[in-house]
């Protein structure tokens, strides 16, 4: 076996470039799952992925229809007694917008130094393919040495509204000993990470109306209530000055932070100095009492993630609008209920929006906690992989973002997740000008071929 | 004088229908002063306007440069001795968004039962029109009895920036006994009304950037203050449950209501079932005390007329935005100082903005309140032309808009403005389906030619 490692290790060195191309193709199809005349392009990139597979020898490919986007399954069959790994991944992208920033179109991946740019390189089709070359690597020595199944679905950025239902239909193609998924990161290019938590989330859209349309604020103005007005007073309420939530009930079923695992995080190399490096804010800011690490990972937030209302463009308007909106999400930790998040926070509009407006809520996104353990015995050969490639033992880490498939995963099929992944904090996933970092890109290449060769030892 | 009184209004019933071609014909260019790439139809509008005051026997018609958009002047000459009047009106409009909300193409005029559509019809081409088509029919009938000079400016939307300097740098042009100021309205259709009190404004943008780029809300929720959320919460601090502007020192200068004002206003026909009946709100607001008319027109105001941040389209996106805006505009009442009130909002944020961002004020537009005597000659001379079409006195308001060149006047050349016109509360100004109620259009053309030939008396 530790030739076959060696000859894998080799193939991925000699492949990169084949594989950079691989990953040019699919960041060019502009899957963005949110905007609905993008569906077509999600649908591509569904089948570009069913034509991969194939490709690399899977069977029962499929390409199935779900309430929303398509799942992609799949089977690439291994030994009798060998291993089952569940390959999950998502194949759908953030919108582009601000687009004007990007310096490169977004759609067509750009090589500028080390890393490669365009939505979607780092989340996640980077890291679907840098999972399906191991596997190419890993058989190019011969059979598959174990069973993987796979599991790419496209809506995972708007809150995988239909995978959960999916995977309740479907648990005979999803079975497996356990997930692998790498749609996490690593803390830096030198650490490597295994995640064990991950924070749900609760994604809302709260909307204000007051007169039935748009008034001159000169006759109206002062006798009339200003719905952008009351939208900011009710959301500059939720929190207080601690940087604490105000929802009432918010912090009751939060998990407490365990010291010794307080102590473990506190060794992460993400101190404040990195925090404020990576994001340019003038200064950090959240919740008293604990580290950015703990803040982002190991507590609750609350973010407005957009705000509109009346007139937004060059120059002024003398305006009162009729109506104002405002997305607002919490991102939750262990133990706590998106369901019941929301109905906080019901009660809080209910409660503090005044009778000269009308309110509504509005649920975008919904999706659980989860911490996995740490004891699983995938995560120990995950742990020796790393090491393998990187030369040091991979640190544990909370990741502050949201993968609802793995709460979906344990609840349904009792499944559990190991959460890994080769993005890095300053991919900005998510922003203009997504990137993926490909020295570490082909190093997770090569740590993945181990892994898998490793499980079938 | 009688016969030709009766013989100025017989023609303006007799050119209804073309008065009328002659508003569709202005309101089709889309002079929209806020939008640079508009410029070319507010100069257009400006064009168009000297073409008919030409027409109309006016010399020394020019359209004259400013810093902005063109000032439109031009002298019809009476007798010596004979009075001086100086027109004033804007021949700019307001944006027309939400474009989809209109029933009718904004810019085609469209007349559906009593109304014209469109926008501009009354706000204020159609005022424009009806002085000058007034004007036409007083001439009809042999020369011009009196001398009038005009002033159309073409800012008046955007807070008329360059006027005063105008008016400072071309006194000559525009110096008469009084302004007529057709750009103010009626409390309704049988209700004639003079107004001599306007609001000022102070029309700002405030922006909060956090982070260099939008970020992943996941991963950095809960450490990076949210620009959205500290600028909901500086606008939701600007008033006290009691509805009063919160800013230091607002009130100070607020010259007070007398209480013979307070019963004059009280017998206004605009209680709380019109204010109801005219915005759809739910309920009325505003400052403790006061009625809604005397909030509206004798009290100031704040109100928030645009606010925009981070990811507003369909569906979700987890982002923390880099950046958050908001246009606030105050309006004044004698004697407040838009500048005062600027200086006061810069202190307001300086004290209550967090260090985690950054903030910035910019000033779009202001404008110095103004009460006009109403014991002047003029305004007496107006009762009586509006007495006479109406068959009954008028009233006496304050209106809570803003013309700035109504102090602008005041200030430089001493003059005093006659504030009449003839829209109707529920024209929706600044709204879609901006419209005109033509037989009150048509009335008004027959008062304003009974005006001027009784100011020849």
């Amino acid at each position: 076996m530790k030739d076959r490692t060696k000859a894998a290790r080799d193939y991925c060195r000699q492949n990169r470039e084949r594989f950079l191309k691989d990953l040019c193709d699919l960041v060019a199809v502009p899957s963005i799952s949110t905007t609905a005349s993008h569906s077509g392009y999600v649908r591509e990139a569904a089948d570009w992925l069913a034509a991969r597979l194939r490709q690399l020898g899977f069977g029962e490919v499929a390409v199935m229809p779900t309430g929303g986007h398509p799942v992609v399954v799949g089977e690439l069959t291994g030994p009798r007694n060998a291993p089952t790994v569940l390959l999950y991944g998502h194949y759908d992208v953030q919108p582009v917008d601000p687009v004007d920033l990007w310096s490169s179109e977004p759609f067509t991946a750009e090589v500028r130094g080390d890393h490669v740019y365009g939505r979607g390189t780092t989340d996640m089709k980077g890291q679907i393919l840098a999972a399906l070359h191991a596997l190419e690597a890993t058989c190019a020595q011969g059979d598959a040495p174990l069973t993987v199944r796979v599991a790419f679905e496209g809506e995972e950025e708007i809150g995988s509204p239909h995978f959960a239902s999916f995977v309740e239909k479907h648990k005979d193609l999803l079975e497996a000993d356990f997930c692998l998924n790498p749609d996490c990161g690593m803390l830096a290019e030198d650490v490597p990470t295994i995640t064990y938590s991950l924070r749900g989330l609760a994604y809302l859209e709260i909307v204000i109306t007051g007169p039935s349309k748009d008034l001159h604020s000169g006759v109206y103005g002062g006798t009339v209530h200003n719905p952008a007005e009351v939208l900011a007073r009710l959301l500059g309420g939720l929190h207080d000055e601690r940087g604490r939530v105000t929802l009432p009930g918010f912090y009751n079923a939060v998990r407490p932070l365990e010291d010794d695992e307080r102590q473990e995080l506190a060794r992460l190399p993400a101190g404040e100095e990195q925090y404020l490096q990576q994001t340019g804010a003038p200064r950090l800011w959240g919740e008293e009492g604990y580290t950015p690490v703990e803040r982002t990972g190991g507590r609750p937030s609350l973010d407005v993630n957009g705000m509109l209302s009346g007139f937004t463009g060059e120059g002024s308007k003398t305006v009162l609008p009729a109506k104002a909106m405002a997305k607002v999400s919490m991102r939750l930790v262990a133990d706590q209920d998106p369901e019941q998040v929301q109905k906080q926070m019901e009660r809080y509009l209910a409660v503090h929006t005044p009778e000269t407006v009308r309110w509504e809520l509005r649920s975008h996104a919904a999706a659980h906690p989860s911490i996995t353990d740490r004891r699983l015995p995938a995560v120990a050969a995950m742990s020796r992989s790393l090491s393998a490639i990187w030369n040091k033992r991979p640190v544990y880490a909370r990741s502050g973002g949201t993968v609802a498939v793995v709460s979906d995963l344990q609840r349904i099929l009792g499944q559990e997740s190991l959460l890994i992944g080769f993005s890095l904090p300053d991919d900005d996933m998510h922003s203009p000008n997504e990137r993926l970092h490909l020295p570490t890109w082909h190093r997770g290449t090569e740590a993945l071929a181990h892994f898998f060769l490793s499980l079938a030892d």
